[in-house]
């Protein structure tokens, strides 16, 4: 079963300032060959079921293995059988529809 | 890998009441051994990483199977390597430190 | 507007044990009348659009001035125009729907 | 107080592709003002408190006056005291640690 999934990691017991442990995880996610795609909030991600929690797993596992203690990790997951649909087609759908941003 | 999982299953392209395909969910993740306990915006679980990510895959492909469209899932996750915390744990935590309720 | 929404704050830049936080919340929440509920990711409340926001703002500005320097909160918000549900009228929903658990 | 927002609207007992009733929020959150930055799950927007939560009830009101029934929305929330952080701010961290993708 084919999956697209926004996935952010929260660091807890840690700095306020996380921006390392999630650039680790962007690049775990991106051995694991899931198209990552960073916004302000998270990182989409795309593939295979399985592929995707095993690389989600490898991010956990990789924080805990720094010293991370304790991990709140909030995912959105997306599946549909009506039609495939990548985040690159979701990102057109949308940008079909939206006027140009004013200037 | 020991993991607590909030569950929330948002059914698209169907109708506005979605107590069924919740109740469906909630029964998915009561046969695989996960301790459910639905509260109004989703249902904690707790257990094992490939038995709680292997119960939420069932609930989606039941769901789907049964006719469901789309699935807009969302899941909190968490993780700790300095303790181990069960659900029960996380709510006597909290209980412990809240006043009684005024009547 | 009324709405029904699940709140889960997480400090961040502090201890992994957050219960402290958490159980302060929970008090903000009750002193403002939204008939808290707590379960193991988070508190459910409803009420008006502007006592729930206002609520909620009470409890970021009571845990930064308490000394936590970051918090990432995260909602869920349900809105309905086709019938009025409460949070109790959400679990009786789903009660009438489920097999009592098995002993 | 300034705070960051995750928004992620579902439309609920609607049609299972939803860009449309996504695209007018994020036309809504542009004559707000508050920066709007669509991604495959959501819109990231940034904001003085009570302007970017009177921005995401228009969405609501919007929608519902649409004649969509119901609305699911998932919010991430997030203020820090510690230092100011725009959006931008928080992306050029996480480009400043990672390696640039293979080609």
């Amino acid at each position: 079963m084919r999956v697209s999934v926004d996935v952010c990691v929260v660091p807890m017991g840690t700095a306020a300032s996380v921006s390392a442990e999630v650039a680790r995880c962007v690049e775990i996610l991106r051995r694991h060959g899931l198209n990552p795609r960073p916004h302000p909030f998270g990182t989409a991600v795309e593939g295979e079921w399985d592929a995707v929690f095993g690389a989600i797993r490898a991010c956990h596992e990789a924080l805990h293995a720094a010293g991370v203690p304790r991990l709140m990790t909030t995912l959105k997951l997306g599946t549909r059988v009506d039609k495939v649909q990548s985040l690159d087609d979701k990102m057109r759908a949308l940008a079909d529809r939206l006027a140009p941003p004013a200037v």
